[in-house]
């Protein structure tokens, strides 16, 4: 262990992440406490007296120092507290959190892109100057099964981190990293929300399947069938539409097929199409996965409220139009019947309401 | 023959109503000229002398008074004008009949529902005072075939009849009836647009199955298995905003499942529902329909811009939001490259820029 390593650290969400980052930091010699919102989402770890697991760490079974349902007592002396829930979940925790945590607790979300949605709910309950870290993916390829045992398959290679406010990643970067070395600082947290690519395909993909989807219960090739020429020409509008925002906030991003190509996951002959639709019928590893069964999915229920609306809000507050991204929300909430736009990342939410480009970019340096 | 008999008929459009139309009216003794654009669909008919005919009248053939391609000749005393064209070819016949057409000749659109795209086609190609009059459905099942033979299997006893400016309805009621003798007078032009049913549900079925048309070239049962419960909710939403337009025009309209109900389309148990969803799902004559081969369809390409765009555009003329409508024309001009609003029925097009309700009203009743 290094000298300065942190003595104790608070895990918030027993899932997938949740877990695997249980396992890594308890074998590495941290001393982990554990919370999940329910009970019974606990029992089974504390019945077995840990959490058994398998994979990249071998196999075994870990003992967190503490399981608990109770957030102020997770809290206790943590210095770091990684955030492992669903964006959704992002406003409600900082809510939770706002009377409890010290000047001394830094917040680390894993993953983030969720803007300024944490730390707005932390400065309405009363703090300060709020300020909290973030990873754009989760750090761990990973799965929980019902009796709370977790596989991980990998270890990222590549964390993007970013700090809210920028202004004070330098100090958050050097704790982060003792935990997780690969994190590789980014410009801001802006950074995150462009590079968050589900967002553009998944929607129409499943939107333009909606009928075949509820058909046949979700049985085709979701890319592979259900992106066809039409629905892949409405993913490179919406792409376009992103890239548009990016650019007023003076954010680099590449496009969906050059950023799906880097990844590896499609052929050089599709790159050079730059077309959403040779990328996906190309793409060797996305070809058997299958659609969702029904619409009621994370495909519409996370990418939309905390994607798509998040980019229309920020187009919003640029003044850049983003009729494609609208219009995919608005028959997204007619399709469902939810109102994604209400409970995703508004600008009020995000403590952004009536704000301009520079004020934006002044409350990112400098925090609220 | 009665004795008022119109002397000579031009019927406009050699397509499945155009031969049908011919067929019937040379039967009952009139004197048809019949009109194409395109010489190459006169030539069948020329060669052979005539049309060949079966169906509702029996076998045979019949001649008509004249075939031709030049506008001019066909018109020749022809005191009924019979414009049996696609809706997207109004605005353009308006332009080539303004200085062609006498007061004396009543233009008849078979079907209408263009609002005041052809007199406002003719009042900017110099036509003082333009009038015409339609019906809301084709007065005939019919297809012809490439050798320009035409299959009748029904002449519809039902035809709701309207005229531009309403306070010339009754010349032009009785002057139609003696050829139509089924058709009724309705308050307005404004009625058939709310009766085009088509533009509510032909569009969201086909973008929300865009992937699987596109996958399967259409081999589905487009309504059975493509209008599944989201795509109905989709449907149902759309309708409720055309009812909204209807409603500010104060035009009295039926929802879409009592008139889908109403034309013997579905069950009374699908009709007590009020769901799009079940009217399709319960419909018998719906049920082995199959879906487009592709996007490049009319159940996009008519019903958009000459469906939806009038509903959207009426409702800004109404200061009636259409926010699904919107949607559902903007992501198919995504979808398909095509741009509909633009083509399609604007206000401006259909010479209402700038109008409102009271300017519309007097200007559907006493003309431009």
């Amino acid at each position: 262990m290094a000298e300065n390593q942190i003595p104790k650290v608070a895990i918030l969400g027993a899932g997938n992440g949740g877990l695997a980052a249980t396992v890594d930091l308890t074998i590495r010699g941290f001393s982990v406490s554990l919370w999940s919102r329910r009970i019974e989402t606990l029992l089974p770890i504390q019945t077995r007296g840990g959490i058994e697991y398998s994979g990249v760490f071998g196999e075994g079974l870990i003992e967190p120092t503490l399981v608990t349902d109770d957030l102020g007592e997770v809290l206790i002396e943590a210095e770091l507290v990684i955030i492992m829930l669903p964006t959704s979940a992002h406003f409600e925790i900082g809510q939770s959190l706002a009377p409890l945590i010290t000047k001394e607790q830094t917040l680390f979300l894993a993953p983030g892109h969720t803007l300024t949605i944490l730390p707005a709910a932390l400065h309405a309950g009363g703090v300060i100057s709020p300020e909290f870290c973030e990873v754009g993916t989760l750090p761990y390829i990973c799965r929980r099964d019902e009796n709370a045992s977790v596989s991980i398959s990998k270890c990222s290679d590549y964390l993007p981190f970013a700090a809210f406010p920028v202004n004070r990643v330098d100090k958050m970067f050097s704790l982060v990293q003792q935990v997780f070395p690969k994190i590789h600082a980014m410009a801001s947290p802006l950074v995150t929300v462009f590079t968050y690519m589900n967002a553009i395909h998944h929607p129409p993909a499943t939107i333009c399947n909606a009928g075949r989807i509820e058909n046949t219960d979700g049985n085709f090739f979701h890319y592979f069938e259900g992106i066809s020429p039409s629905v892949g020409r409405l993913i490179d509008y919406l792409d376009s539409e992103r890239r548009k925002v990016a650019m007023a906030l003076e954010v680099e991003t590449k496009t969906f097929v050059e950023h799906f190509h880097q990844m590896g996951y499609t052929t050089d002959e599709a790159r050079k199409t730059r077309l959403a639709y040779e990328a996906f019928h190309q793409s060797i590893p996305d070809r058997f996965i299958k659609a969702p069964k029904s619409l009621d999915h994370r495909f519409l229920d996370e990418d939309i409220p905390y994607g798509l609306v998040l980019l229309s809000e920020l187009g919003r507050l640029a003044g850049i139009k983003t009729p494609s991204i609208d219009a995919m929300i608005h028959l997204a909430e007619v399709c469902t019947g939810k109102p994604y736009r209400n409970e995703g990342l508004t600008l009020e939410r995000l403590g952004l309401k009536d704000k301009n480009v520079d004020d934006l970019k002044h409350i990112l340096n400098n925090g609220f």
